[in-house]
């Protein structure tokens, strides 16, 4: 056989693959269907009048089905600078703006010009797994950075952290797999640190419109000089349910995104033609449409953390946007407990395990809840059925 | 500012991006237009029918929208693993195939699970520039592979390069610059080769369809341990005109999948839904329009040979699928003379250099003709223009 690359056969299986894997053979009964909580996946398609766009788009645009520019569309390039300059109070140019096949991509690229093997990156933990396992694939390492009770990173930490082989901070708020919203002067003092070090601050922004608070989440970018420390990404499979679509962007200094460029011109090419126009007409006609969508979402999270606070023994460690991460009462660690869940609940949710480096014992006490996903009726189910499970 | 990953600072722009700046400024006459025959990228959309398709799947099927399995939808995979059995005679199952978001994605996720820093890899050349640019960019080393006047790779050559460091070979039939249709026998020596060395034996055969020859390109599937060896790459790009819908396929040992599918994870999650669906419906439903249109594509290759057999001092290096390698006889080196033809003939090409590693002398005096792109009468519009431009 033909050579294996270590750093890929080092590197876990993908997560969400080993807990599909749990539903292999399992039947459902009719009247108790699965109540899947394990990824941030909208079970419903884009609403209709998106999906005729889409469908305008492919039978009378012929530029629908060709190559388009390597970092996206300008109208939509062009439209993200707009609109997130005037949400940010800051100045975004067009080409500043890259869009990416999913905001996954978006990670993996911006971080491939930041650190190669043998670099650090800091990661507050819980993490999300495809950050840890991009960059262990990459040779890089992924350094933890602890949390605190209320699951958000202290800077202070973070310092202590840093060696002359650390290259960025990584932060995800709304978080996954914690759902807080890390408050705009946390932000701040991660940039802050970050530029002191001549370090990359990623802000990953993905649940960014699920957010409950009516104010900007940060004003990072009316800083004159974010250009040198502050990547901002983003993803449009939330906002308007194009999951299958993988369009994401990435916001960074222009002369960065020339070398982005180059790691997208081999992995892409270009983002989806279809994906990329459906993410425009999105955002120039569906504002309302998505201040209902994160009404109901606020509405679900409300439900939630209710719900967990009747669970007798069960903690809320931090609920927003799709996630809750919650702390279970019983004697059975969570890979354990996820397992059993599925087939005796009919539950499939992921252990905390999963966000964790290998040892922390947080994560056997950990379940994460991606509720966004359920109705609230659905979620009031799932709690019923987690108040009479036992082992 | 953050830091610069050197690998990638290292790795030059993408020549393609290049070429393109050269348009910028310039205006092009409405009765001399720009020939562009740069890129292997159709003009036209996808047929009529298949425009339908995917607009009837983006209105009514919600799958359409959401995420799907990480190596692509399972009818894909299934219809590509029958087909490809057969036009190979060979043994391929539905979880030995995987789909990319397009052929370069392909070629990443598959390397990135072979060649690591410090790790090489066999070029021949002229190389596929993206091919070049993503081992760079990963640390590894493209090993430049001579190939003669036939623009045919020696498979004795290749043996006195192989190191203890080398991991694979790659080759690309029908080949991109050099339009060569690589013949049976040499896939065959460098598949005994490859095998012997434990080394990847990579076969890109994204124009596979526009092969001049009736009988199948190769029979290496037929091999009871190809698995061990052997990795072909795909493209649906050109064969049903989807560039903009981004869909590829590795065919691969399935351990090996499992290898891909942690990369394919981080970097893609999965590929475009309605760009699957597009090719699984092309490939039910469109065998005889692929069959007129390679009809056609071998018309043009006539045309262009009979062309340049036509123009005093120019040579047909090799010519086949979407390309056409000319040797110039104008006293000028090949990124000049291109940038000339821009301004001065109308006629966007790309020169030599760009497929060679730098100091190659042949590159200077070599252009690369993507004549696949217009039609007859605009090939022959191409000759004239060529004809008549002088320094």
């Amino acid at each position: 056989m033909y050579p294996l690359n270590p750093s890929i056969a080092a590197t876990s299986a993908p997560p969400i693959m080993e807990a599909r894997g749990w539903l292999r053979g399992m039947v459902f009964p009719p009247d108790r269907p699965l109540i899947d909580v394990s990824q941030a996946a909208p079970m419903e398609p884009p609403p209709t009048e998106l999906r005729h766009a889409i469908a305008q788009a492919a039978l009378n645009d012929p530029q629908a089905h060709l190559y388009g520019p390597v970092l996206g569309l300008p109208e939509l390039r062009t439209e993200i600078a707009t609109r997130w300059s005037a949400a940010y109070g800051g100045r975004i140019a067009a080409d500043e703006v890259a869009i990416t096949q999913g905001c996954n991509q978006a990670f993996c690229a911006i971080m491939a010009t930041i650190a190669g093997p043998g670099d650090e990156v800091l990661l507050p933990v819980p993490w999300y797994f495809n950050h840890r396992m991009w960059l262990e694939m990459q040779g890089a390492l992924p350094v933890p950075l602890p949390t605190g009770a209320d699951l958000l990173p202290n800077p202070d930490s973070a310092r202590a952290l840093i060696t002359p082989r650390t290259r960025a901070i990584v932060l995800v708020s709304p978080n996954n797999p914690g759902g807080v919203e890390y408050p705009a002067r946390l932000l701040r003092a991660f940039f802050d640190l970050a530029r002191e070090h001549d370090l990359a601050l990623i802000v990953d922004e993905t649940y960014r419109d699920f957010d409950s608070r009516p104010q900007r989440p940060h004003d990072l970018f009316a800083e004159a000089d974010w250009r040198g420390t502050l990547v901002h990404l983003y993803s449009f499979s939330k906002i308007f349910r194009l999951t299958g679509h993988r369009v994401g962007a990435i916001i960074a200094d222009a002369d960065r995104l020339a070398q982005v460029e180059k790691f997208l011109d081999t992995v892409a090419i270009c983002p989806s033609q279809l994906g990329q126009m459906a993410a425009l007409w999105g955002l120039r006609n569906l504002g309302d449409w998505v201040a209902a969508e994160r009404a109901e979402i606020l509405a679900r999270r409300e439900t939630l953390t209710r719900g967990i606070e009747r669970l007798a023994g069960w903690h809320l460690k931090g609920c927003g946007a799709f996630f809750a991460l919650v702390e279970h009462p019983h004697p059975l660690p969570s890979p354990d407990l996820a397992r059993r869940l599925v087939a005796e609940a009919g539950v499939l949710t992921l252990p905390g395990t999963m966000f964790r480096p290998a040892g922390d014992p947080d994560g056997a006490r950990e379940l994460r809840l991606a509720f966004a996903n359920i109705d609230r009726a659905g979620i009031e189910t799932l709690i019923a059925r987690l108040t009479r499970w036992h082992p």
